[in-house]
């Protein structure tokens, strides 16, 4: 089962998103957890392969269960596990093009309306303008379009 | 590769554990994800399961990352992830004994000595005292022998 690790900068007002080639959509600079790594470990060094950045003191705000199923979403294909991390500062300049996509900064608000996969929207709106930590399921087709979300949160008691 | 919740509750000074039979060590109730459940409703129905009481708004405190090795550390068996959560209340009378074990209160205290495999005790004493979240890699022994243990942790921005 896979494991990846995201992370969303906000930074006067503006948070850096990758724009991937295939269909435009942005999501967090993120990627695949390597054996023997904490969850955090793997947020923090992807951020800085896919941005050349560091991001400074990230903080988990999402986990996240990905359900993969056919289009009737009856069929699961494939399960895998998203971690969710914010941080507020950077140290270093973005690339602007990498061979994933390009970088580019928008306006915090902006979340509400770029394309990006639906559960995207979810988590990254809530990792930063939500106090607390988020969890839930996302049940997906292939292509990526949502079927279902089911979502918890808490705070700190 | 399996993914573990637990949930430790802290009351009037005491926290609830569970005493397994075998080696008389102590654990927070948890148990294995079942698949397309998020980490919290997994928590949340493993202690329901385990204790027969509720726990009041459950909040994540660690990501661990676990990984089972040979004795020299040198050949990995087996890798798992682990979700620690916390919980300040509950709701009904906790089993005393359950198929699982003993369930018992303890002085919060009493995590510092009572008999634990050492990773969980270093989750534990964060869970219930410390502010913020804790990421983790444990390397483990398959008799439960801590290696190595490296941990992060961070704070909301």
């Amino acid at each position: 089962m896979q494991k990846i690790a995201n992370l969303i900068v906000v930074k006067d007002n503006q948070v850096l998103l990758l724009k991937k080639p295939r269909r435009g959509w942005y999501v967090a600079p993120g990627g695949k957890m390597d054996p023997g790594e904490s969850v955090y470990e793997a947020a923090a060094r992807e951020f800085v392969e896919e941005t050349g950045a560091k991001a400074v003191d990230p903080h988990l705000k999402g986990v996240y269960t990905m359900v993969i199923t056919d289009d009737t979403g009856s069929h699961v294909k494939n399960e895998w596990m998203l971690y969710t991390f914010v941080a507020h500062d950077l140290v270093g300049k973005p690339f602007e093009t990498t061979t994933e996509g390009e970088l580019e900064w928008h306006p915090v608000e902006s979340l509400e309306t770029l394309p990006m996969a639906e559960g995207d929207r979810t988590n990254l709106l809530f990792a930063v303008s939500q106090i607390g930590m988020q969890y839930g399921t996302f049940l997906y087709t292939e292509e990526f379009k949502l079927l279902k979300e089911e979502i918890q949160s808490s705070k700190e008691g």
